[in-house]
């Protein structure tokens, strides 16, 4: 049943900035803190609600000479952005099971300006994420499980490992729409397969599109409009391959008067731009589309868009060869 | 109630390829005789089922020396392309209320290589749509009523609209969603009340998106998947100012096998990239954005495109001062 319409607002909405981490994905996070420093200011004068500032990566594992710095989301370099961050908006970063080391870098709660930690896996990594999860809950912050590549999992091993959530510390489930690959009509069946799990529990599910075949926007409002809350966004879209949700769309959809577009715009006609101008690309385009049909990982299309190719009949044929 | 799903297809699915009309408005219809022929050859082996060659302008009204050939669309000219169309693509021109000579420039079906007329009307132009529907008809050829601008209609309007084209002889009626500012909500409750007006009178209803909000997919496949069956798409999503539906996105949807985007690409690689190279510009930009969450015509946002501005909050601004 729909939640709302077109004429109401939902204060359980919360609209959730992943730009820099996301984004981060197209230039190694490799922002100016000019850059990020705006940006946090323009979330909360644009009245988003979280703002994720990139990954907790190991440092074991990643270099950091090899990366910039949101990477790897040191608690000083939040801080000498958010200072101890006297604002509405919440700081979350991202940590992705076996790729971070969360048993030593991270502080407590009280102790830490991050509020959210959100740990992203693989069906199969339900199990370690849920571990993670526990441990982030006991430092005490709110968490969210980010279940990706739902397009290629079978519904019982979903159903299953949102049992197991239900039952953890978790806040909020995410559905993940890693490939651009689902359109409305599977978006909506999904979300309502989460929202019915989580019912009654307190747990609140979110959904984070790619916008592959031009359907993030509207696979957020499809899954919005049925009782989704958390919605991830970009600036102008911005992430990996044909990007996200954009900030401006959303915000543009949203009824509820704490969201407004202008300073957002202010923002994008000064940095991102930029961005555009220094060489940094994402967005919908043929070779994302592919992948998004075929349900498979942009990682070809990404590196099609690198080598600044145009031969899309071969690339798809190339595709359909190896499907 | 939902006509089909992910796993079927539908017979009645007609697409119609706009990209010389729509496109045209990009160009001043200044085509090429090639790209014309190409993408007639290509929407052939696509398997599309028509394609609109322009619009059969009054030559009283504007002079042929400041448009290309295909705002006007003279016999000649289209068999010079198609010769008799020995294919199963027909073959559609747009005429415009008050802006076309219908009693004098169009031949009887039986001389002509034209199959569809497809009239286009503000609501209040209704009469006179009639009007020239009735004489098309009676000329032999197929029509189609494309109700423009309909989200700014009132409903009474359009339900009394409806109720006249239902007791006339046109074949399909179209929802225009000529300012990209339907959500797939309103588009699909706007679609039922066109396909409730036409049940059993065999007539069917057709779908004009414009990619504003970044919806013109979205739209197009919720309407399509509770009945609506003539989907405009052209070549790229090329229309006037953010564009329309692109044919790669909804072909790839179809799972209709005769439909296939192979030679889509082949034509778009070559063809569609050139005519970027050549600066002519559409597509999705936060400008035309506006325009279609502010429900209006996107003609100062062309303005801002074709000045090359990037100040995106002042003209914002500006238009919310003109609301």
């Amino acid at each position: 049943m729909r939640k709302g319409n077109l004429m109401s607002f939902r204060d359980d909405i919360k609209v959730f900035d992943a730009t820099i981490r996301d984004g981060g994905l197209c230039n190694n996070f490799n922002f100016t803190d000019e850059f990020v420093t705006e940006l946090y200011k323009t979330n909360i004068k644009s009245g988003i609600d979280y703002m994720e500032f990139g990954y907790k990566a190991s440092k074991n594992m990643f270099s950091k000479s090899d990366f910039g710095k949101w990477k790897f989301c040191d608690e000083e370099d939040i801080r000498a952005i958010v200072g101890d961050n006297k604002s509405d908006l919440k700081i979350a970063v991202m940590a992705d099971v076996g790729r971070c080391d969360y048993k030593t870098d991270f502080l407590p709660k009280t102790e830490s300006v991050i509020d959210m930690v959100r740990v992203a896996c693989y069906i199969h990594q339900i199990p370690a994420a849920i571990d993670m999860i526990e441990h982030f809950h006991q430092l005490g912050y709110e968490t969210s499980c980010n279940l990706m590549a739902i397009s290629q999992a079978n519904l019982d091993q979903v159903t299953q490992a949102l049992t197991m959530l239900s039952a953890s510390s978790v806040d909020v489930i995410y559905l993940v729409d890693s490939y651009g690959s689902l359109y409305p009509e599977n978006a909506l069946e999904l979300a309502q397969v989460y929202l019915k799990t989580v019912e009654n529990t307190g747990k609140k599910v979110g959904f984070h599109a790619h916008n592959n075949q031009n359907l993030a926007f509207a696979n957020t409002i499809e899954t919005l409009s049925y009782g989704v809350s958390y919605l991830d966004v970009t600036v102008q879209g911005m992430g990996r391959g044909a990007g996200n949700c954009s900030s401006e769309l959303l915000l543009g959809f949203l009824k509820n008067p704490k969201y407004n577009i202008y300073s957002l715009l202010k923002f994008s006609e000064k940095y991102m731009t930029q961005l555009k101008r220094d060489g940094v690309t994402w967005g919908y385009d043929l070779q994302y589309m592919f992948t998004g049909l075929l349900n498979r990982h942009p990682r070809e299309a990404i590196d099609f868009t690198n080598a600044k190719r145009t031969d899309y009949s071969e690339f798809y044929k190339s595709l359909l060869e190896n499907y």
